[in-house]
């Protein structure tokens, strides 16, 4: 106990009393965002520069502390709260938010772990430029958390994960020393890439404290289309059409299943979805121009109509106004809220190579309601990434919370064995967590498992940095 | 020498004697592309799949033989040969040369890392796609070479640099295990990015044998312009404007002083140099568009009617045809073939972010001038990257050769002096090799330094992959 008060001391001493915090309230900091978990921490230590984080980071070390770096707590899978023991120190990255520069000419932002994603966005299109990275929770996750997690969302198709977003970052290692690798760079070959590590390691390996991101002009006009398909397969040709009449103006498109709409329909009965029942799915497509919406207009028409000929869209309407625009894409970011309302459901984040979805998607349909009779697929998702969100909500009429003790983990080895089978991923973008960690082991290569092992063990030895997440190092 | 004789009998088991060369001319294995260095193999062993290099790489660990991965053997910085001790194996991955899968609903590739470039971008033409990376080796280089040095070229300001071509991969690790990484997926966040660790790392980690890579749809129009800008700092303020007007259209964007190009008038008078003299500085742009030539024009002029109102373009002509634009190109490419036939000279592969570089440029340029009067400053590159191929000519009329020997060291520890001050790389797209290991150790920080060399203890422990290129361990 003596330690852990000498290390409380320590850590005041560093970043102020009143921003290490015991007592009152915590639940912000220790429960994780779809409330699944608790934790306990031994103390919230909200740092505010590069500095403070490396200090903390130091005396954590010495005194053989663990540490659990969180932005927004925003994470899907039970990666950024304290373990329930009440000896680790969560680190908030909150107070570390500057936006840094804006570098117009070299088409970069440079920005702190804890910025809120939409403040950068705002702080972006102020300047003129675009932040492309978008996502549900992007009102209060921060770039640091994006950055983590390799966060995806609805842009990937064009702008590609937080991942290829980042030129170069600012890290704090396991050892408390301070990577300023800020250069702002496109190009640079001197040795292993280690941002590229960084990312995605859900601070298990360092904590990030700033970075420097790709900016992108502000298109002139960006259109939504709503499109109903005949199948899978006809999103998936669609999808090919709009890459070649669209090219790097197709910024957005998501496919829906016809249950997840009869799920918006019901529960969000003021919203209007085109289309009601006309087809099993339908597609939301979004055409980023940098000329004019004229010429937007054009293109969507000419796709629309090669489409039509095609057979891969049975019908389709083109928004008006950014009214109408906000009222399609509110239709796909709806149906999370109305699967919530319809009760229980057991979620899947994964991803398959595109050209094989619509097999996988048949296949597993057939095998899912063989084995479990009854059972609904709310299908939707990223298709232009080949990221579904595949999830099962119980049969009608049934105890949803019965169903998902009885039935969640047969369900889970079905679809996961299913993906491995289509060579997949069972986490496309919500990373892995605790809640995943067990999962990994299983359907990862024991090679890249053992690779990933050696790579934590050599950068942090002692195994501080988020402990127990993404991998068990034992 | 009984060790050697063991493994050479196992290694002719695993790929057959005559794939195992020991005799006759091996230059074109043993001596690097600029012909600087001349190593000695113990052997040149010609694995022809995944599965024999998995066998050689286990032959060789038991024997604690070290492996050099050689691919087109065209490397700028004296990677992929033998070190002269004839003790080291050659590993050349020439006949591991299929293309696996083109995939056009996921628009990827699928491709064996003896490949070479030019044949991987006729197949996807062939199948109506672009797969982007262009460089002037790319008739020999092949795709693994072009993975483990992350290779750059002209391209990049759109499509990025091999890193970001690259979706998934099949590594043989250094224990002789295969790592069957080839998802194709888009989106993976399932532990540590192996793929970018990898990427980049020359070889020193494991052997990449395969790759998925990203295609793109074949653009409808690709239009060449050359400008003459008044200064540097007009060319990136052109480059701006191109972000703008054409957007992802901007395929390339590549910058020529003047005394660059007066040597291509010089010694290739056949040429026709657009604006000779007029101005200090010129640009080759292209414009990829995806629906029309008619329309790439038209965007084209909307560019350059801005550029010339801003005053940053003093002239500048569109190609009317296809051979106008390889004419335009061509004038960019010879300019190494020019500087060579001008003499020896002191070359600098370096990056700077794109907003800085006039002003390092300006400064670096005074620099040299002061401190070796009458040094001619060969400067060109890939300016939408901030990629620079500074080059530092002896004085007109003076002994070359001598020049060299005197100032060779005094001239990089300047320039590479200056790139630290601006926070650049000392290698944008040619890697480390043996050639810059040295001066790496110098300028990366101790940081990343220390991060790397655990890492390549982690994943190598017995340091035989290739040994001594990127860091030594030591």
């Amino acid at each position: 106990m003596n330690t852990f008060n000498n290390l409380l001391a320590q850590l005041q001493g560093i970043v102020g009393a009143e921003q290490v915090l015991t007592e009152g309230d915590l639940t912000a900091y220790e429960q994780d965002w779809r409330k699944r978990e608790r934790g306990k921490a031994l103390a919230v230590v909200r740092p505010a520069s590069t500095d403070e984080v490396a200090q903390v980071v130091k005396a954590c070390a010495a005194a053989q502390v663990s540490l659990v770096p969180q932005g927004g707590n925003t994470g899907m899978v039970v990666g950024s709260i304290p373990d329930t023991t009440g000896t680790q120190v969560l680190l908030s990255l909150r107070r570390l938010n500057r936006v840094r520069a804006v570098d117009a000419a070299n088409l970069t932002v440079t920005v702190e772990a804890g910025c809120v994603l939409q403040t950068l966005q705002e702080v972006c299109e102020k300047e003129g430029f675009l932040f492309p990275l978008s996502l549900a929770a992007e009102g209060s996750c921060t770039i640091g958390g994006n950055l983590a997690t390799n966060a995806g969302g609805t842009q990937v198709v064009r702008y590609g994960n937080t991942r290829e977003l980042c030129l170069s970052l600012e890290v704090v290692t396991a050892q408390g020393e301070v990577w300023s690798g800020l250069t702002g760079l496109r190009k640079d070959n001197t040795g292993y890439d280690l941002r590229h590590l960084f990312i995605g390691s859900e601070g298990t390996l360092g904590v990030i404290t700033a970075a420097t991101l790709r900016m992108y002009p502000l298109p002139a006009s960006q259109l939504t289309a709503f499109a109903a398909v005949p199948s899978l397969e006809a999103a998936v040709q669609l999808l090919g059409l709009a890459h070649k009449y669209l090219n790097a103006g197709l910024t957005g498109f998501e496919v829906m299943g016809d249950f997840a709409l009869s799920l918006v329909r019901k529960h969000f009965p003021q919203q209007t979805v085109p289309f009601a029942g006309l087809s099993p799915y339908c597609v939301v497509l979004e055409n980023s121009d940098h000329e004019s919406e004229s010429h937007a207009r054009a293109q969507f028409e000419r796709l629309l109509e090669a489409a039509l000929e095609d057979g891969c869209v049975l019908d389709a309407v083109v928004a008006e106004n950014l009214a109408q625009a906000r009222a399609l894409w509110h239709i796909r970011e709806s149906i999370p809220l109305a699967q919530a309302q319809e009760g229980l459901n057991i979620k899947h984040d994964i991803s398959i190579a595109v050209s094989r979805i619509p097999a996988f998607v048949q296949e597993t349909d057939a095998l899912l309601e063989q084995h479990f009779p009854g059972v609904r697929l709310v299908n939707y998702g990223h298709l232009g990434d080949g990221n579904l969100h595949y999830n099962v909500q119980a049969p009608a009429g049934t105890d949803a919370q019965a169903f998902l003790r009885d039935q969640e983990g047969a369900i889970n080895a079905l679809v996961y064995a299913m993906v491995d089978r289509y060579n997949g991923s069972i986490s496309a973008e919500h990373g892995i967590g605790s809640l995943k960690r067990e999962k990994l082991a299983h359907h990862k290569s024991p090679v890249a498992l053992n690779a990933m092992r050696a790579i934590k063990r050599a950068l942090d030895p002692k195994n501080l940095m988020n402990p127990g997440r993404v991998l068990s190092i034992e």
